[in-house]
């Protein structure tokens, strides 16, 4: 059965509704130590089930928290709170909570239904994945998890405001990167919105534009809901993104956050779409002046091609010793999966970046 | 997709086939000490892809070892093995290492495919049981756990030797349970093989009554994969043979065994299905024969009755304050579930069952 989204800003008013159709033997919430002081205070004077469950599990916040301690202390308040599977677990917080409680929920005795409340621009973009839960393990992120769907998620941008602006604009990029697997006119929509400063931005506005972003996801994953194909143009802008990411990190210095990553690696992957595929130049262009506005560039100088390019190497399967898969596009909303690039032309396509972030 | 169940002794030549069809990328085998000494070596004999697989994951044997510790060590060793989603997991053993393999390898990177090949005739039996996998927590059996099916099991009658008598006649017990919930012919045929001394048993004619015996389960799971009714039918035998259980655990001396237990108890629910519902007497003595013959008698007296009804209520639900539900029997093959009997007619039951099984 799919999972029911909801999109709306009266957030306690829709999770009321939910909880009253369902009528659960009990509700427990999980969230984590941010969002139970930001988030939850709003939520309880909002929602009246969520202000009688019966009870509030709290996990510490961050992705370091994600980890098997956490997932055993969760489950054991799940026992404490005498959860069955006639209950309703309420996951209140970003992916790590998402992640860490859907997977608390789905093997507690063998299923726990949850409805998921995301507080971040980016689990709330992730909302619709094909119900990924996971923790991290052995040093490995996500080794272990389950494909279950929530029951429902909803949707909102009312709480964006709690967050650092950093984490409104690094959902914002995969707003970006869903829309360029989209359509012109959604691309077209995102550049004018644009995610001004987060005290101040227009959350009625946000909404409609991450309704449609989450359907773009959607309609991927239920088409492909576990990872055998097509699924994977969603890695647009991710092979560059994630050595940019891996290149900040052995470097030292402030780490580049994820969706920045992205935001950069978008505009790369786009470069080598037009060397590759012919991907127009004056879309590439606007993408570029958006990116380098509101996210910045890495600086990156052409001494060091030779180690992102071994990032990407290692992030993908290659196709051979000097072979590197990308998801690219021809146009917006026409992309090709397993398109293969030489050191060469990835080269090519960094220097042209550079060119375009004024790096050079 | 529902799992495949092959039935067959030459398990190697089927673990073979299986691989070959499904041409994993690698191959681990999960199981543990027992099995790794008394099975393994046979079966890495008799199949190539047994002896040839990456790894070995060897756990403790037994009840005790089914707990999250255990589960950390399978996922560690699942990890350094490289498993991936196009692995294959193979659970050689009994329940508890397919519950736990299984449910190991439901939750590595989101799910990897296993196959079963039960070595115990109670995991035969209940292999086919839609797809539980689990571990104790938190004090409570099967607290942890998922719904997935092994892609495929192997069942066989081989291995039974290498185990004692009174494994077999626990098994044996549910085989009994289901023929009851089947047919009389099934019931006639379980009666006239009994299970023999263990080095000498039949094994190829034992075969076909359990392919039969697992075929009843799995007629009823796949009717009722999540437990909401039908399934309760599998119950029979199992109210007054968890009675039975606690009231040993209660009074020291050597525990009664599951299977026996419930051999005790399908006898007292047949009392009860007599007197309740009609449920035939020949039959009945017939049963009361032969469980006393094979598993013996427990030693109960009417001072007793008090506290064997206790445990009763405190294991179903009642349906008053001295109303306990059982499943009961009309006839072989017509079972009713959620039936309520007092506590006077549950004690006229056991006065009767003591007389059957020579206690008066």
């Amino acid at each position: 059965m799919e999972q029911e989204l909801i999109f709306t800003n009266d957030v306690g008013a829709a999770v009321d509704g939910l909880v009253d159709r369902r009528r659960p033997a009990s509700t427990v919430i999980i969230t984590d130590t941010n969002c139970r002081r930001l988030v939850l205070p709003l939520l309880q004077a909002g929602s009246r089930t969520v202000a009688g469950a019966a009870r509030v599990i709290t996990m510490d916040s961050g992705e370091e928290a994600k980890n098997l301690a956490t997932l055993e202390k969760v489950w054991r308040a799940l026992a404490e709170a005498e959860v069955t599977r006639k209950s309703l677990v309420i996951n209140i917080g970003g992916g790590v909570v998402s992640d860490l409680g859907g997977f608390a929920a789905a093997t507690f005795k063998r299923g726990v239904p949850c409805i998921n409340v995301p507080t971040t621009l980016l689990s709330a973009v992730d909302a619709s994945v094909g119900g990924k839960t996971a923790i991290n393990f052995n040093g490995v992120k996500n080794q272990l998890g389950t494909f279950t769907d929530p029951v429902a998620s909803v949707i909102s941008t009312v709480y964006l405001g709690t967050l650092p602006q950093q984490e409104m604009l690094s959902g914002y990029a995969e707003m970006l990167k869903h829309a360029l697997l989209d359509s012109a006119a959604a691309f077209a929509s995102l550049l004018k919105y644009a995610p001004a400063d987060h005290r101040t931005y227009d959350a009625a506005g946000l909404l409609p534009l991450l309704e449609k972003s989450v359907g773009v996801k959607r309609r991927i994953v239920r088409e492909d809901p576990h990872e055998k194909g097509l699924r994977k143009v969603l890695n647009l802008g991710h092979t560059a993104g994630h050595a940019i990411e891996a290149f900040a990190m052995k470097h030292g210095g402030t780490p580049v956050p994820h969706g920045y990553a992205v935001a950069r690696g978008l505009v790369i992957e786009l470069v080598l779409s037009h060397i590759r595929l012919g991907f127009p130049a004056d879309t590439l262009r606007q993408l570029a002046a958006f990116i380098y506005e509101n996210y910045g560039a890495s600086d990156i100088s052409c001494k060091d091609y030779g180690e992102l390019i071994g990032y990407m190497r290692a992030d993908k399967k290659n196709a051979g010793p000097d072979r590197i898969n990308f998801t690219l596009l021809r146009a917006i909303g026409d992309a090709r999966i397993d398109c293969v690039a030489t050191a060469d032309e990835i080269g090519a396509a960094l220097d042209i970046y550079r060119d375009l972030m004024h790096l050079i």
